[in-house]
Order: structure tokens, then C-alpha cells, then sequence
């Protein structure tokens, strides 16, 4: 899987988790998993997740680091087990930093205050996968934390290729697990 | 999923990584994940793990809590995804009791000392997954932490039954985050 | 599989099979089958079913028992096999009530008038399954029979309860069937 | 789907569901549904079914009607529909010998005595599925009817060409079915 | 599959490359491939193969021997190797008629010049594949040579026909060839 | 996919057909092709090919280059379609050097002598190919053409080298093109 940290910020409002959307505008082409710094607004009309839409539940963040990961030849199932994995090494460069970080299936929380936002959904080539982290999480909708207003990381970008890297070696190392073990017969 | 705490201990030797062996057994049939304890001593002849074959590498703990975990209806890539998540939860389940964990890959670690043995691997109708906690890890052939010996838990049936039940939670969850989805056209 | 009788009539145009259709309107997530009382008018702009497109051939009924079922993480040609099932159930809840049906692909005939329309595809999550009984077969467009104007049969929303109930019972039944036998190696 | 009636009395005991047991004997090649007349045992240590073996209770026939059908490039959910449907068909064309027969799941039955035996599974490369009907149940270890030693039916070749024909025909509509369809965006 | 070549001539400008346009447009249901002669223009709105668009790269050619390709139940990756067999097929069919032909991916050359323009992609219930040869190959944007321009060929119907029989011919071979093997235990 | 020429000699009985036989024997694990030169005895007994085996026909060659390829995650029909294109790169690897071969399937021809045996099946986790081509065709049970008895070429390593990576390249740039397509919608 190949990694991209954008430098340049991007609000995300939902019409970047697309497919190619990284091929069209990056040329980075095949699986891969970009980050970005920016604004998040998310209104209901671009919203994947019917449940927050039913709940009337935009998504709002006056700044955040994004990611963006697709990844083809896969379905939907496995899709939400690789974003899943992703939130959990999110979890872990947070340990690294010194911060105690709860996971409740997608979302991470620290004290109590959301973290995150994350969604998986299909195309029909690919699956798609959007995280972003609070970076300030003032004016949050719910009680939110931020990595640089709550918990003191302004290494958004150090922090943001680690998570990358670890993500695209682990999903390597996943596919490379299939390929060493005896079937069982009985 | 269906959950078991067995009170029996059993002694892992390979031979329980087989398919429908929690269905034989003790009549669960489906998907299922069971937990007991044991002392583990896996043979070369027996191992499913290639890589530990051609290293040379039996397996041995004098005393571990086992997870056998046996999955239908679905492929070793997404099976091997499942083993990670409940490597995950097991890292999770430890930090609620205070203790800091190292995840690299399928195995856990506590202050580089290593605690658990895992493999997930496929029959011609289900992944099967096993994971071993050392519990006392005295003896073991590597550097090794135990849950009693060295982290100071006791609780061992209650730390299994908290893990099946988050795990077989998740998994649920997971399924039902493939249902709230608008797929994406353009 | 969660089941629904809805209380409401609807006339069903084909807009009611799209995906999350059950899920956006009536909360109910995840696998399902929902029935309904209501017209039937399919124009042949909403008709998925290409070859009656290719002939001509909207569909009109009066009166109708209508299922929608929504089905996740499974292809198109098991969705066609789940659709017949439910046709076969369908056939087997009218002979417990004394109609003898002869059943001709997913389409069934009382005295060799139709009695049913049906249809199952795709979305980029799922599989979607319309099938509609005619409850009062005046004025259609080919012979057709009924089940309160040819049948005598009158409780419409406990025969529509009986069929979704053994349609999910029968659904689980398979899939616990894959989890219980021995492979075969040669 | 190729069908073939073999003249010959067979035994079955278990080891006619094997991969290319079609291929090897009779030279007929890729999906294929055979049937034969003959003796019926299995022996628990053959049978395929756990749920048997762990409930002891071996089969023994008379005389039957077997099909043996494989079917290659499917997986066994997909499998457990493709009995269910055989086992529907058989029940239809009973019923135009004018026999009523209640089905409940992958068991058909007359006047609450038991007609069939039936098993689907898989190997590597194929789903494999055999389905019994007693011709003569005097003997049988629960209570059961035969066709012609309780529903005098004396054609059991005419019986077996038209199911094998009607299920071969089925199966080329059900693929047939999924390329007519125009997909679902919203 | 079936194959069927139209007399009609037909402009080819990507609306073609539509799922069910074969069943549409001809009547032919299920597998299938088509061959027609025609200019070729495809518009970079209308491409598919998104690296041409980001490199604006439309597509031109005075006349063409088109084949349209749909094939249901498959995914995008065996597609492609479908798309791969295809253009082998037709550097085969070539190669009878005394034409040396050289192969890069999914392109035809000869003596250096670009003899093709092959895409596969995905729809929600199948895989469709285009590939055109060029007849005349004046005004080409690329160094170009034609069947009847450069090669002397006149018979196109004659090589379309051939080439889709033996296209035919060969998936049903290889699906066929699945069906005759044993699978390796160890 | 990995490559190697392995330099030994290897007589090919049919057990180096195996899952993880690269892996085991040479350290080379995931996705891989590899070559070495040897005599070819596959004795009925170790035959996959049940075609083979129900004609009496046991493959024996003097000396030739073997390919072995063993591939995960994938089924085995897309196998069958990736053993063709390696048919498919050592026709053009040939014609590259000169010589004229005809393909029938998976079988290569010089001047209606066989130049090669193939075949592709399945392991629980994996799809197996082995290729051979005839170094020495002397003795060969049907008529025959080798590499250096008949055609000339001795560089066989240089060969093997070539057709690997041609191979490896082909397989890459086919799952890339999965990645840079447009769905079609309508």
C-alpha cells in the first residue's frame, strides 16, 4: 500500500472519500492511504452513514488530520476489519506519545471526550476508508478531544506518516500471514 | 457468535486447532470462540505455523489461558484480520486492569518480555484461530511475561469470559456496519 | 433476519427496492424481510427486471401481499437462490391452508393463473428481493388469481407473518448447516 | 448441469460422495447430477454430518433413490441453497403424482413419516450433495414412507429423469436470472 | 458464452461499453460477445480507463473492428485476465493469417505500431470488456497499423467470427479444465 | 510474485506440486514462481489431472524446464486463467527467439510436436501450477519437440529468467489495472 502525507490542507466535506479520488488528484495509483491537515464539515447530503443521517447528526470539526485510505479487490466485510485495524494502530502511535486512548468499535475516546470519526463503505471497485482525528476540537457538536489542544501533539505530520506507515506494513504483513500456514484436513 | 469458558484444564498440544473440535466436543455449533486453561507444548509435527517450522521454534508454556476460535463462511485473509482484532481486544481487556501492552503484528508484549502465542489458519469450511496468554511464564524458550507471574492477575476466567464476549461483540458490530452504508458511485 | 409487518398500506412502485429502503424507513438494520398490503404499479421506467422491459410488460395489480427482503454480504447468484426459497415458502404456507400451487421458477400459479410477481438484484452492499402476492387479481393484465378473491383467504397479515418467520428461521437453518459437516478430501 | 439415470444397483455407503466420484465412474465431466437405485448404510465413521455422528445415529435404508450432484466454483452456502432447492423440485413432482409431502428444511415427509435423507458439504475444488428417497422404508430406523412401498410408485427411473431434469433446468435459470437484471444505485 | 457478429456498422463511442447493452440492444441474454466494424471516438467523458483521462488521452480511429464482451458473476481482477486471454486469441488468429504480432499487457503491435485499445471494467452484475482493432488506421493520434491498411486483411467478419469462437470455446474449456483435477492436501 | 532459477537439478515426480513447496524448500514465501531443470516421471499414482489418470496416460520426459507457481488467495478457476497467460508469456518468449508455436489451451506445439505439459489445481490456501518444457524430447511417449533437440535454444536458464519475470510483470500490471478504472453505472 502506498502512503502520502498532502501537504497542503484540504477541508473535508465528504466528497473526498470518492473512488480514485487519491489516483485523479495525487497519481498515486492502486491501495494506498493519504493524510491530510484540514476543516471538516460534512453535511447530511454527503453523509455514508445512514445511521447518523437518521439521527440528524452532521459531522463537524474546525480542524483535523484525515485520512483517506481505498483499497481494491476486497468487499465491503473485510473492509470494516482493515478500518478497524487502522483504529487500533491510530490507538497505539497515541500510546507511543504517552496518552491513554479508549476504543469503542470505530471511535477512540480520551477521558471520555471523542477523538475521532471514521466510516467504511463499498464502490465498485473498492472500499473506501475515511478517519480523521480532532486536532482542535473546540466547537465540537459532542465533547471532544484534540490532539494538539487536549493532548499536547503539534507533530501532526511525524505523527500522521507513522500511522500510515505502520498501517500500509501491517496490511503487507497480514497478506503475507496467509501464505505460511499448514490447512487443516481434521 | 457463541462464547464458552471451559473449566476444565486442557492441555494444548496442537491437536484442538482443528475444525468443528469446539462443536465435537462440547456441542457448539457455528461460530464460536472458547477459553480454557492449559499447558501448552506444540510439537514441529503438529504446528500449522511454517515459519516456526523451518526456524526450529516449538511452542511451550507451562501454563496459559487458551482462545480456540473457529469461524464459517469465510476466507484466511479476512480470518487472519480476525486474529488481529482479537489480539487487539486481549491488548485492550489488559489495559483496563492497568497494564501497559505492546502489540506487534499477532503477538503482545509487556516490557519487551513476550506474552502470547497466536495463528490463525483455514479448513475447507472455516478459519480457526488459537491464541495463548501465558499465565505463569516461567520455563517458557523465549524472554516471556505471564498474567500471574508477572502482571499480578488472578481473575484469569474473568479476564477469558470479558475477551469473548467484547470479541464476539465486535464482531457483530462489524457485520452491522456493512448494513448503514451508502455505497459510492462517484 | 429481523421480520416486519407493516401496518400502513403502501402502493409499491419499485422505488421500495432500493437498498436500506427498510433500514431509512422503518429502522430496522442488518438482514431483513418486510411485508405490506398495497397496490401495485410498476412503470416500466422503474422496472428492473429487463426483459419485461424488452416486452413491454409493466406490472399492475390492484391489491397486493408485497415482501421486500434486503440481504448483506452475499452475490447476486445466491440472492436468486434465497429468492426461490422464499418462493418455495411461500407455496408451502398456502398448502397448509388447503391451495394446491404448482410453482414455474419464481413464479407461482393457482389452476394455472399467476398468482405472484418477483424479482432480486443487486446493490453495491446487498441483495433485494421483491415478491408480491395478489390479494385481489381483478383487472390484471394476464390470467390471475387472487388469495381473498380466488382463495378464501383472508388473514393476509398472519399468512405474511408465517411466511417471514419460517423464511428467517430457514435462512439460519442454512447457514448453521455449512457449520456442521466434515469436509471431504477425497 | 449433466444428469445421468446408471442402471446398476449401487450400495451407497458414504464413499459415493466423494470429489469426481461423478467423473471417475461414469466419465461425465463438471456439474453433474447422477441418480441410482440401491441399498442404503452409512456407518458413522462415514457420514459427513457431525450432528449424526455425535447423536449416534447412522442411516440405514432398504432400498433408495440416491442423487449425488456436484458442482464446481461455489462454496457451500451457496451449496446449502442448492440441496434445498433439489429438495423443493423432488417435492413437486411427488405432488404430480398427486402425493402431499410436508418439507422441513432438507427433510421431506408423508403424513409425518419420514421420505428422505440428505447432505450437503464441500471438497477443495466442488459442493457435493446427496439426497436418498426411500423406495421401500420396511426397515428403516425411524418412522418412515417409501415410494412404493407407501405412495405406489412404481417409476422410480421416470421420477428420477424428470427431478434431475427439472433441477438441471432450474439451476441454468437461476444463473440465467442473475444477467437480466438492472442493478440497484439508490 | 454466445457470440454474435452484427452487420450493421456502429460508431463506437464508449455508450457501448454499458451493462446489458448486448442483451439490450440484441436480444442475446447471459454471456456473450459481440464484433462490429466502425469508427471509433470515445470522448475523455465517456473513457473509463482513468490514466488515459488524467493523461488526455482520447481515443480515434477512422475504422474498427470492436468487440463488446459481458460476462456476469465474476469480479474485476479474473476480468482482466479475461480481457488478457482475449487479446492472446487475437494475436493467435493473426498469427494464422501469417502476422507476427507482438503483446504488452492488453495492447497488439505490429512492426512497433499500436494495432488495438482494449479496457475491462466492472458493473454491479458483471464484468465488460471492449477491444478494437484497428481496419484503417489513417489519422491515428499514434503510430498506427490497420487489418486492412497495413496487414492486408479483408475477411474481418470472417477473423471476428473466428476470433470469438475461439474466445467462446476457451472459457468454457478453462471452466472445464477447474472440474478435472484433484486438490493437493500436502 | 517472487522469482527463481534454482540451479540444481530437480527430477519432477509430481510431490513438488505442493503447497508451500517453494517456501519449505527455499525460503521464498507469498506469491512466487520458480524454475529449474529436470527430468519429468509423474507415475498415475501422483497425477492430478483425473483426465490423465482415467486415460491411462503417465507424463515422462527425458529432460525439461519445470515451472512451479504457487499463488494465494485466489480461487481456482481465476488459477486456470493465470496458468494461460504463463502458456501464453513462454509462447512469446519463444517467438521472441525466433520459433513459430501454436497454443491449444494450456498445451504448447511446434510443428504439431508437444512441447509442454501444464497443469493448475488447489490447495486449502493456495492454487498450484506446474509447466514443463521439453529440453530433450527423445523418448517421449507422443510426439515431441524440446527446446535443444529441436529448436535450438540452449541459453535455458536465461529463458526460465525471462518468462519468470515477463510473468511477475504481467500478474502486477493486471491487478494494477483493477485500480484504474471507472464503474459503469448504466
Amino acid at each position: 500500500m502506498k502512503t502520502r502525507f498532502l501537504e497542503q490542507e484540504i477541508k473535508y466535506d465528504g466528497t473526498q472519500l470518492a473512488p480514485h479520488w487519491i489516483y485523479r488528484n495525487f497519481r498515486i495509483q492502486g491501495d494506498a492511504v493519504a493524510a491530510f491537515k484540514g476543516e471538516c464539515e460534512v453535511k447530511l447530503a454527503e453523509m455514508v452513514d445512514i445511521e447518523d443521517v437518521l439521527n440528524n447528526e452532521p459531522i463537524y470539526s474546525k480542524s483535523m488530520l484525515h485520512f483517506i485510505s481505498e483499497q481494491f479487490n476486497t468487499g465491503l466485510a473485510e473492509g470494516v476489519f482493515r478500518q478497524r485495524l487502522l483504529i487500533c494502530i491510530i490507538k497505539e502511535a497515541l500510546e507511543k506519545r504517552g496518552v491513554a486512548v479508549q476504543r469503542r468499535g470505530d471511535d477512540l475516546f480520551v477521558n471520555s471526550k471523542k477523538l475521532t470519526v471514521s466510516i467504511a463503505t463499498k464502490s465498485l471497485t473498492s472500499v473506501l476508508i475515511h478517519t480523521g482525528i480532532n486536532i482542535d476540537a473546540d466547537g465540537a457538536p459532542v465533547a471532544a478531544a484534540g490532539l494538539t489542544s487536549d493532548l499536547g501533539i503539534n507533530d501532526i505530520e511525524a505523527l500522521a506518516k507513522e500511522i500510515m506507515i505502520c498501517y500500509s506494513d501491517e496490511i503487507d504483513d497480514i497478506i503475507l500471514a496467509t501464505t505460511k500456514v499448514n490447512g487443516l484436513w481434521k
